[in-house]
């Protein structure tokens, strides 16, 4: 399995991205109760403790079981309980039950995560770790840290109390930077990713593309344009909807982005600082694919393509990411493209597809990414909950169209 | 309000009932981690520490509000969160969402029972308690008592760890008393509770009833006898069951008792000491009112109204309670009707609807049991998790035919 | 099975019957197309063409098959198709797929029908005919022949179009005579099915019971007295409903009987005979017993019991029946207590379960009736779409507390 | 609405176009009883007498209405009846209700699409139609052509007496011609339609694409295949699937294509032709894309893109069409790649989105294709049920990929 990956890290930079992504998650979910961590929401989301415990599994699963001579789990059954990749053989025990699962607790849960953090660290300063896989167990544990905190989301905004993850008060904000467009000629480039570096195998082969002549806006619709729509009749027109969203709109009664509340004749957000004003100046997020659709065609505008995303999107910038400890996007600054990394998850038109030449994996590993590839779409560039340390050009993230617990916003594009 | 029920105890021993009973609560709870106690694995279940909460809220909302002078509750929002009473005005936390509620914790929530306690004993040392509400919290609170546990079962029953409650070891058994018929005369009696002393409102009022010739069994319908059901084909077999009950059971895929399971060739039911050999000699249990009506079908027998239970029950005797800490059913010893009290709750064919002249009590407490009055059957007896304090000769307990979450059995009638 | 029931007609009569029930059927769907005869609107109803075949089928089956020497079927297939008893192998054919089922089609039925007659009649005429199970055949017949009408009118009701099924303009009406309340006193009585006359299975047996002092409004609820729960916000008052009711109205959205609508701010009732304005004179229909409930809750009373409809009931009297042609019902006039027959089935507060020293009878027919003895409820006096030919004092209708779609009303009752 | 499409067809050819097209719908149902044509079996079905209707309808309301002076419709309500388009304002005549429209009946229907047909006859040789909205509406109804009879295969198939469309005996077969591998270079090509002749708004823009060497099985997937990829687990090895595949299959419990039944130890499949023998030479068909998919990998390739597809597909060829009347697929003959035109509609990977710079069409007509685009896949070339007439190379079909009521098989591809 160790030739799936190349070897892209030295021992010392490894351990402190290890350390560093384990620290990292733990003092996320400082602060919370075991009470907190232990429930799910709804099928799509996991409890904190599953999470935590998922991703010592991942390094237990492929790293130290594999490699690391001696070792002996603290519990077998954990293989059963902590692995998102094993088909279930019967309902009891299945995803949308993990909810249930009180035992082991989440104090046991942190031994354990303690008792792989220390195996691992050994195995790697003996020489003995496949790099690519410890790599690959890092940024799988980084898609977690920011799925922690949208499925914790979810789960306080079901208390009526509506707790605060983070302190509560609102956030400075500023005017964000008028929108402009910029132009891309056409031309042939290359997407995806193809070097020594490390990658989710989704991300490849590289491949040449065919760019035609398109325009993107300078930065990403913000809640006032939003508002602008819903008082335009957005979410009533059905001729701007695809027909799957207007049927999962009106099922679901959508008026207005998720955890967006009317509350005394104004718009509140519910958000990981409790409930806050509608800030008309930020990106407008937790809008699904359909609502993205439709608010760009009644802005006589579309999605970018994936391709047009990474051909104009260029090497990852600074914005506000997880690291920066907001939590939520802010309003754009600054002139060109702006807010293409970080605020708000970005959908493109694109479906999730493979890319040509596209060989999953081998082994379990191998289920990663491949077998996702249907019904949904891609997004570009990460949000406020996004780790920056996990970003890449290349990066493909993808969720269903009618999904709208991610941080996810949008940016138009034009025909030129 | 307080004209509504009877003032039936003196100071002394009211202090010492909700002493008891508010003490028994927390012991029970005893060993349960914040995680076991915060989630809801079914609509009909609500979680440990939502029964400790709302047991509490039933005191501060109907005794210590409108009677102690100068009260001031911790939280104006628990009257809404802990609150089963009140019809929500939309679904975002509807009953189902109760397992999502993760704050208060089960810290806080246990402070709020200490307050709760402080202020209540006051209220009645001081001569200032409505002795009759204080006597329907201690009530209602006992019903929670069992509820505390059955829930508990359900949660845990879905844990592939299996936890156990109480230690696992297997119980002392020993065989069951012979079955033999018991049986009664035709005649003239007054069923239903007619006296100052307590009792829910369903249980009146005490009227005449005639009584034709019955016999009742000896004893609850054993394990044992439900194996034979089942090698005869009972679950496979249509015309033994009633036409809803036959199309839950193939919905369901039910071909055993709730917490039954199958191992290694023989059957293992799945309880609050961890899962253990099913017992042939102790009482079935965790079966729904359309098996009970099936097996008895198939024993060329019935099921006792509710009427013929009350007249032979005769007084409450001691069993099987939750009192003895056996926490399951055992089997049946002694001559006579044995088993009537404890063990387990058992199925009768009659309706579970409103005695001749019955009238709700007034207020919101008189939601308590009338608004059930439809789609439900009467059980009478107490089962190993009741608390003896609840019972009485007149008691009605009352599930759905589909239910087989509590711990549920069936006694054989049969026409003379 | 002969010996299930008893001999009580006469050849002539029999032949009379037979050829009377038969005839009326065919009668009854003269100017329905194929079409319409074909489709099935929900599980709980059945196309025409079912009705027609499976009538048939049932003299087959119970009395051509077993006592009709050389009978040879047309086709044997029909069996399976048309039986309702049969517990299905698989979902493929099962009850909700009779709409589904285009041949045979509506004229092949009637040929399988008019061979059904000559065989039935012959074996009469000859003197071979098991009497009692004709005559259960001709009475199952007259059931269906309700349900063919109100099984109609649920799917005429999706059609845009409104078509009506016969002569659409409105009724005469009139004043309905004044309400005032019939008093009952106290004793001793006898309820139930014994003589030898023909009744189902479930009539029976007859056996005692007390009465305690009760009354009956003089006539049912009116459409007018409707329109006041409503006006009185009936619909959106909780505390008025039995919990199970107020879940089912509001996630059906009930805010008026069954097939009533608002059009130009007046109510319309969606009949047999089109669209008609509501009648505030005539008997509200189309209730469930949720509603019904909740009404006398309203109006300070409850419903009768169907002990007391059938004490005070008295033998079948005249009354707004099929055989009338109104096909709605009618404004009561007339002194003391009206409308007990005909107009619109009555609903009880009484659950359908079996009499004392009810056995269901053997064989197959047995699974007539006993097998629905759980979550429904009984409805008594017939309806303007029930044969009056087939009603009796004894005669216990019965449906699920929220079926609304057949011609369902209510009388109050008060305890005295 | 005339600027929106060339004007492509002379008079007489477009008179010619629309009386076959109009001619070959009724020739299709002759046979049919008005049962047949009434009943819907599922959402995604329409009845027959509904296709029958809206086909005419389309002419109406886009063609007679706007074009022919004087045209006054047989029956207003019909516009909205037999309207595809039009969005719903409440539920109760939405889609899944269209088989409970059982008035006006199947002769009534009929008479109006003769009152159509002479009109837009008369419109066309007077000189004042519209060409191009005839054509298109010509196009449209060959689309319902096919939709007729694999609605109504679906409809029959609930018909335990399993009705056949057409004789039912079984066809001639012949060995398949050996599959062997067709090879393409890369380079640039064009893809889509531009000139002016007909085609649907989604088949264009032209635009440029890039070719990767690839190569096609020279034909279908057969039975025979498929039968191999059973007898190796294919339904059972969860890592041959998507991920929304294997639930769909899990849930559905697939273990062959649609209407394969096992019986006596071989399986049949159930055709308009009634139940015959899998034919191992002739193609698959009735699998959904997770299946073709599932397929594919486990043959070790892939599904062609659309691009390669039309790329190799090369123009419209003869084949087993709707107009040869066998109306299943038939086994491969010939050399090089065969079988790309008729037969089974071939599940391509690509997923169902707007090609480069595509616009819908204006007004109600634009709502064609476009609010389609997500979460389908295109299929190409067309089946044994698809009118030849209405093919072309560009021509993209689009389904779900879990549907499988359709005509649907697969063609290999491989990167080389």
């Amino acid at each position: 399995m160790t030739k799936l990956f190349a070897q892209t890290l030295e021992t010392q930079p490894l351990l402190g991205l290890f350390g560093d992504v384990r620290a990292r998650t733990m003092a996320m979910v400082d602060g919370l109760h075991p009470e907190d961590m232990t429930v799910q929401s709804m099928e799509d989301a996991s409890p904190t403790k599953w999470h935590l415990a998922h991703t010592s599994w991942f390094f237990e699963e492929f790293v130290l079981k594999p490699y690391a001579a001696g070792y002996a789990t603290p519990d077998e059954r954990f293989a059963h309980l902590f692995n998102s990749y094993y088909v279930q053989a019967g309902p009891r025990y299945a995803r949308p039950q993990r909810g249930l699962v009180t035992r082991p607790t989440v104090e046991e849960i942190v031994e354990y995560r303690r008792g792989i953090d220390a195996a691992v660290e050994s195995l790697i300063a003996a020489g003995d770790a496949p790099h690519d896989l410890v790599e690959l167990g890092c940024h799988h544990e980084m898609q977690h840290q920011e799925l922690i905190l949208t499925d914790l989301l979810h789960v306080f905004s079901h208390n009526p109390l509506q707790p605060a993850y983070r302190a509560p008060e609102p956030l400075p904000t500023r005017e964000a930077a008028p929108l402009h467009w910029v132009g891309f000629d056409s031309g042939t480039t290359q997407i995806g990713h193809g070097g020594p570096t490390f990658a989710f195998d989704c991300e490849g082969p590289r491949h040449e593309v065919l760019i035609r002549p398109f325009s993107l806006a300078s930065r990403a619709v913000t809640c006032g344009d939003w508002l602008a729509f819903m008082a335009d009749g957005g979410y009533s027109t059905p001729t701007l909807w695809l027909s799957d969203g207007w049927a999962t709109a009106e099922r679901e009664g959508w008026n207005a982005p998720g955890y967006w509340r009317r509350k005394d004749g104004r718009w509140m957000t519910y958000s990981l600082r409790g409930a806050q004003p509608v800030d008309p100046e930020a990106p407008v997020s937790h809008v699904s694919l359909y609502e993205a659709d439709a608010f760009a065609r009644w802005a006589g505008a579309r999605l970018p393509t994936e391709v047009e995303w990474e051909y104009a999107g260029g090497p990852v910038a600074d914005g506000t990411f997880l690291e920066c400890g907001r939590l939520r996007p802010a309003p754009a600054r600054g002139e060109g493209l702006t807010q293409m990394w970080g605020d708000v998850w970005e959908w493109t038109g694109s479906a999730y597809l493979p890319y040509p030449g596209f060989r999953p994996s081998e082994g379990t590993v191998g289920e990663y990414n491949g077998k996702f590839m249907a019904n949904q779409f891609v997004l570009r560039g990460g949000s406020a909950l996004t780790p920056q340390a996990q970003m890449r050009r290349t990066y493909r993230n993808f969720f269903y169209p009618h999904q709208r617990w991610q941080m996810t916003g949008l940016r138009l594009a034009r025909d030129v």
